[in-house]
């Protein structure tokens, strides 16, 4: 943590800030610059308020230098985690796809895309039961009954099985059906709920929020993990900008710095990131070539008639199509699909 | 709503999505342009779904014409709304001050904050107990025992109390302690959540998302008021933008955009828009000036040692000459405080 | 400058860089933290490149401290700069109001406006002769025409005149007519266009560019300074953001942020930040309130057949009524209307 | 276009709207909806302004069906545009690479970069002579000398060469040196020198502006080609928001979507959009995997010592070992490299 001094900031200012470094027992060099004074603080930066810091006369401002986050730190741990499913394994060599429809509908509806999402090489199927919706009036979700839809797709096709939970008591319910419990984009900082998911034996999906930052979204991470739950997969699915042309921008610089900054395994959502058919063919490949380690596609069998995100999920056809389209582009990275 | 139509759309498709039109129980007038057709639908459009129509052939895109809030908008209900507290009204001609610290960090923190809010002419005693904080090793907040506290200073001053929610266990906590129960910026699309104080009698300061369209953030208001709670009040306390000379951009531009658009009251929290103590005094006159139902505003009394955002309250000395130089303001747009 | 070595960093490293500072006849003092190694560099750093000291082995981020803008920096020059017209002055204790249509359309409608303007209380008659227009099929302006109409329109009105300048040539042509020079948001950064501006004894008006950062917009200043003119008026319209209720997103905190680093004059352009009509008086005050030095506003005698921006302008009525109700909000921050 | 009129618009308001839009030789539909009447506009929507019809009492909106750019549209265009080189095309099945330092620094510098250019493939040497800078204290470009040493290189080397322009003066040089044209970010709305370079028979490399749409970019790709110059070539550069990990974000999306509006090439840069040298070898494989054309890339031959950007530029070994990693991915989707 580094102390920039105003100014104007007298010795004694300098001096009061010394102090109450010294009295949380750290230590700080003192460089005096010909323009400003600075005072760089050595220790435990957790025994210190860096609010508490900026409050005093002449602090002009507090720059952290070191992450927060300490468990999903590739700093502290340098090997990539692992997250191992019944049936495969996510971060590894090998590329996960996970395939299904937004919102669980009936049971054959989403019996059907479990055989579309195995039959395209899916090795996850996807499906909402509990669905966050903007309006109090749009379709919630089948809820408790869609899990056990779930639950059967598994048992006939041995594929893994995810859910989105948004409450505490979703999460008690879905542990008993799910092999992965997925955290939406607009609870990434539901903290209480961030806790609860850390505290089960499930691996957790975390969506990035609409508008967090790359640091932020670490720290969510950190709160799973620092509740004993290491198996985190990061998903970046887009961030509000100013572009209306899709319906969230794709950061596709984030699968680089995640890599840079953390051993967790990343995956990109092209459908919810676009909000358009017509584009995620390109976006899928694109975070394939920039290192993902997989994919969520949102795969319905009759997406004209979807009661949620229809326009934004392909049909079992163009799912095998896309498929085998990435799979010379997961060679060409190292990968394999 | 509006269909638009692709150019390349064939006579068969405008007859398709026409017949998905009226499968729904509703009816269509057809436009024919120089280059694209379009047809307006006529109808209750929650009997359909856009998503669905937007993966038929031949239709480029929809376009909302009506807001999905019902209850939020000003539209059905011209009247404003006023919310009642014991000792004061929200959004009547008497403008409302919330103020207190950040967090509550003891009791006596709290009793002194509290007159020093009643001192400077607040009416409503602000204090969080339970903290949401990006890093799961900042403090988190003192909870149920912060709570007691409320209440205690509740009865010493007579000011009314508000406290942030976090999860479902806290309202049904807070519920027994506090007068109105707040959902902060990250949990604006907690839907859950917010279905949880819409279950209660106690009036709810609803904040804006960091990233939240004022659209979206009526349909937040209008989760809670579809469970039977009509007391919302809304709270501006700035979006995330590029800038970053300040924690968050203020949009001011939203209280009249909210006035135009709902008959919920409209408070500002300069002190989260800005995070530095040296900006509140300026947008809390500019926040007065466009029209603002009131302030809710950071006090501590010793903003050096605050456990949490320190660096962004107010002394009750600044307190008070910044209550005295808002009075005139006041005036001059035809309110009181 | 801070200098942020990688945990990683060996010692050699850290001598390279070391090395590298000493080199542009500047020092450093070594900080050694217990995660990382941080380097106060101090003396004059427009001697060295931060760039090239990125790539060095082992440097993980610098940190800059100081400011790169000097003549538009308060440090430099604490007292507040009055800009000097031959009607009235920007900066001082009267707040200056601009006022005209967004484009010049004929010399009667200017005249028409020109006389709103100026009973209505306005100093300064605005109004485009070059129209930067995102479609090069709209309305482009009337050029060195509607500039002899400004200058008319100052022979009859006594007001000072302000226009939009869009490259060198029409530098070169509006000193001739009009008081101030006024730099677009689009051009904020076009910094020949900048250069040449500075080259006249004009006053120029800067508008802040849709995406700028305060420090790239006082950047933008040191531009126009840098090149001997030291009048520059700065303008707040409004930035992107995700927001579509309004055009742009007012920033209103950028008046106390430019007050706290700057010295020059900032005006708030309410009609450009919202697009709408309906939000200009919300805005007006709020900006007065928030304690800008003034305002520029679109008015034209009849909105409703104007060329260009007709929705955000006022009438002469509306305008007239507006300036009455801003002059107690003065008062109220101790300015004069 | 589609007038949406307000839900108290009386049948006045209506006729008079009407009234309107055929005064323009226009013609329209009244749809009468359950809430709000609307108005569908057909005919050529250029005799018409939006901007007063919004004015007009009871309108509440205007949705444009239509986009405003003609000769760039992919409607009026289906076939991509093939933009032609002395020893290469752009747009077809080959994809081309820019490569070359950020800023010319001297000759032998250059020719040094140009040599590594052609060794790693790149078929066009890019070089800055005019260089526009957030500070004016900062490295401003060697102007026309270092036009003279691209010249050099391309005859050495047979690469085509590209240079920024920054006004309409540099267009004017530029023309006597250069095989492409480059217009910056910042000057994306700088329309004078879009128009001046539109006047030029050669390529225009337009790069896409900080914060703006593809929909405005597209209308300033319109603006050189209605100047008569069809050689257009879009640029995507990383647009601002409120990520601070990269320089700015990268918007993979805008190929796709670009391919679907547009017969314009589009070419990436990734080392302008990421600003970090680690992290360019992944944003260039997204690039090619997305269906880019082609990519810009700063190559140095010693990224230590450049004057300019240089933690963002590769050196010509890893500059060379990422050409050979991007072939595969080439070919992957069915284009060579």
């Amino acid at each position: 943590m580094i102390i920039v001094m105003k100014h104007t900031a007298t010795p004694e200012d300098i001096q009061v800030a010394m102090g109450a470094i010294e009295n949380a027992g750290l230590s700080a060099h003192i460089s005096k610059g010909s323009e400003v004074t600075i005072l760089g603080v050595i220790g435990d930066k957790s025994r210190l308020s860096s609010d508490c810091l900026c409050s005093l006369n002449g602090v002009d401002k507090i720059v952290p230098i070191t992450e927060t986050y300490k468990l999903a730190n590739l700093k502290f741990h340098p090997e990539p985690t692992i997250v191992k499913l019944n049936n495969c394994e996510i971060g590894g060599k090998k590329l996960i796809v996970m395939a299904g429809p937004c919102a669980i509908e009936s049971e054959s509806q989403l019996l059907e895309s479990a055989e579309a999402a195995k039959n395209g090489g899916a090795k996850v199927l996807r499906g909402g039961a509990y669905k966050p919706r903007t309006s109090p009036y749009a379709f919630q979700g089948l809820e408790e009954e869609g899990l056990k839809y779930m639950k059967t797709a598994r048992e006939k096709t041995g594929l893994s099985v995810i859910c989105e939970v948004t409450s505490i008591n979703a999460v008690q319910t879905a542990v008993n059906y799910v092999d992965i419990l997925q955290i939406g984009a607009r609870n990434m900082q539901n903290f209480e709920l961030l806790k609860a998911v850390g505290k089960t034996n499930l691996p957790v999906l975390l969506k990035r929020g609409l508008s967090a930052t790359i640091d932020e979204w670490l720290n969510a991470a950190e709160y799973i993990m620092s509740e004993g739950n290491p198996n985190v997969i990061l998903c970046e699915r887009g961030i509000r900008t100013f572009e209306t042309a899709t319906r969230n921008t794709l950061d596709i610089s984030a699968i680089p710095v995640i890599k840079a900054k953390s051993h967790l395994p990343i995956i990109v959502d092209p459908s919810h990131a676009s909000g358009k058919r017509a584009y995620i063919s390109s976006l899928s490949k694109a975070a394939i070539a920039a290192g993902a380690d997989g994919l969520i596609i949102e795969v319905h069998p009759n997406p004209k008639v979807a009661l949620s995100d229809g326009p934004q999920s392909l049909d079992p056809h163009d799912f095998s199509v896309l498929m085998d389209e990435l799979k010379p582009i997961a060679t060409a990275v190292g990968r394999e699909l």
